[in-house]
């Protein structure tokens, strides 16, 4: 007999913050808040304060202090929300476009090796950046395989690991699986063939410790709108090893990287700390979007927030079995707890026509190819009630053929 | 005898638009609509909604809308901001960025050509964009002087074109001086040698017409939080000619450039259209505050806001020769009004200090180097009284000495 969600949500010590996010409709069961994390109930009064008084009223006198946001928001992202020091986070542009400076930065810094090492399960916008990088360098991909449920092998990455890599990029936590790589042994295995490290914490931050410090990791960058409850699209960050900075450039010289900035120089010189990562202008309405959305996971606490995801994903894990295995379900996840990050993905062939049937019944997941319902939760909002109910409406529709009057081909789900 | 300012005023075909922004403060004279521009009424709430409706209640379904933010205010622009055709323009990224995409790509697009042509008085941001691709691809930087006060020279811009020039980046309006390019004669020189031109309309978009089409302009990039009012580091645009489009390739290769981006496949292969130089997740918040922003300068049309911007600048010129040359003033834009664009920079050898000293009496122009006030009219939110009320007030501080209190060390004032 598996424990009541009631007794579970009763026990659990992070109960209290799901009232500080906005529960529009008590009815619906949101499990893709590692899609987009919920809206934190003090975040439209911030935006508001600052489109009103601080634009509206400060004008271009408020940039007095916005220029000080991107670097500050990152000092509590580091201190907070990652295991990294102040001075090694920045704020700003989207995760993409942050992994293409660090990539390149990491290619310049290691102008004799022509190899980048990738896995082919790392998310699709950090293989086309790499794609990219290596084509307009004349470099080769070494593309590990991954299995997709597992994550990743470390012994098949070490197997491609050698001299000619100039940088490694791989997901802390895999986008579609949840597999959480181990950040320590991994990176010391790049570092051993004098590679550089680039982590993709979009899924990670915000749901599982992140030891960058401890790991050696020389770069990293991470997103904000999933497990950070930033806002659609709100700026992304990235992390620079304090030791590296000044060896490393990136491609895109602006002016919010330059020293001195308003003497507006003829010459590129960029200042020395981590805002030489920065570009252009910071998007000043999306920082705040950003800073009210971390306030809540740093005052819970990452060992807090990682104890409950796997208390959630497991309790999930254990519905799965009871109710969902005999339906033709299976877990596309690593049943390991600590091989696994804040999501469970469940594999079934009719995967797609489930997920708009669920969406039907008022269950938020989302769809990742192939076959496969990916199910988030976040510790700061999610209840073991709504594992429970969500996998139990699940079963139901299951059970009921609902999912097959829909279209079986895959399409956009959101 | 000068025109009064309440005559001016009365007259004004324009004058209700300024009711549809925000005054704060009403003994405020804001004369750097042109660096941030006001905000209007509509946007708190209109972002409002957004955070508590379509982010709040609706979550990760409102991407189904969400997805075709960019293109469409992308095509709002096009049509009713530049002279562009829908499916040209797409918003997102920093103008830094979106300069970086689309210099790198032009170079791709003429990669047996190694020289790539500019001016001395761009904005220094696109200097140290041009500096980074220059030194990233063993290419040559050809500087074109122009005088900071005059504007671009064409006969100075023409002796340095030849075939060896891959792409010319200038400012259609100079970030000081305010000088207006003649976009279609320096596109067709640029041509006439083989090579790419793309502008940068920061300081025009909004303010002057911009004839992308009709000059045959290559490519461009704007920015919003100026004369279009989008709010601070609000998302900036890219263009590029639609004939030009499937023939280029920008070099940060993202999911949202991706051609059916929810199939997630292994490799980058761009969409056709203007998405193509997309990248990550667009900015929500950010771009539904360019909607906000560029509606009252398309309902009020370009052909009147430039009528009005000539009309301000003109009035500000004649009050400096009235009051403010006799007082050691000069103007460093040009005299004549076909070739200024919306603001006018005055020179002063105390330029700095009597910056200060006009903002503590309740005017705000910006201070640009070399010992520049630069005072911008922004023609929706700017009137007859502004002008003369500002221009008055910086003649009665200037006979008063009050400048002379202040650090004669020039920092940032903003």
């Amino acid at each position: 007999m598996l424990n009541s969600p009631t007794a579970l949500d009763a026990a659990d010590p992070l109960a209290s913050f799901r009232d500080r996010f906005v529960h529009a409709d008590e009815e619906l069961i949101y499990l893709d808040g590692n899609s987009l994390g919920r809206l934190p109930r003090t975040t439209a009064g911030r935006v508001a304060a600052a489109i009103t008084e601080e634009w509206g009223r400060g004008l271009i006198r408020s940039w007095s202090h916005w220029i000080d946001l991107a670097r500050g928001i990152g000092d509590e992202i580091a201190t907070g929300v990652v295991s990294a020091r102040p001075g090694e986070v920045l704020v700003g542009d989207s995760t993409t476009v942050n992994l293409y400076k660090l990539a390149a930065a990491a290619l310049d810094a290691r102008p004799d090796r022509r190899v980048i090492v990738l896995d082919d399960d790392n998310f699709p916008t950090d293989l086309y950046v790499l794609q990219g990088l290596a084509a307009a360098r004349g470099l080769s991909l070494r593309t590990v395989h991954t299995d997709i449920d597992a994550g990743l092998d470390l012994d098949v990455l070490r197997a491609a690991l050698d001299e000619d890599v100039a940088l490694v990029c791989l997901s802390h936590v895999a986008y579609r699986s949840g597999a959480l790589a181990d950040m320590g042994a991994v990176t010391d295995a790049v570092h051993a063939v004098g590679a550089l490290m680039l982590w993709d914490l979009s899924h990670a931050a915000g749901s599982v410790e992140v030891p960058l410090d401890s790991s050696g990791a020389d770069l990293a960058v991470g997103c904000t709108y999933k497990y950070l409850n930033g806002g659609p699209g709100a700026p992304a960050f990235v992390y620079v090893r304090r030791e590296l900075q000044a060896s490393l450039r990136q491609p895109i010289w602006g002016w919010f990287g330059q020293r001195d900035q308003f003497a507006m120089g003829p010459e590129y010189r960029p200042v020395d700390g981590i805002e030489r990562f920065a570009v252009g202008t910071p998007p000043v309405l999306g920082l705040y979007g950003v800073q009210e959305g971390i306030r809540p996971v740093i005052e819970a606490g990452i060992g807090a927030i990682r104890a409950k995801g796997i208390a959630l994903t497991s309790y999930a894990i254990e519905w799965h079995d009871e109710w969902l295995a005999p339906l033709g379900f299976r877990v596309a996840s690593p049943r390991d707890a600590s091989r696994r990050g804040g999501h469970v993905s469940l594999h079934h062939e009719d995967a797609w026509r489930i997920c708009q049937a669920l969406i039907a019944r008022q269950v938020v997941p989302d769809y990742r190819t192939p076959s496969r319902l990916r199910l988030g939760f976040s510790p700061l909002t999610t209840s073991f009630q709504d594992v429970h109910d969500g996998l139990s409406r699940l079963r139901d529709l299951v059970v009921a053929g609902e999912h097959r009057t829909y279209d079986a081909t895959p399409g956009r789900v959101t």
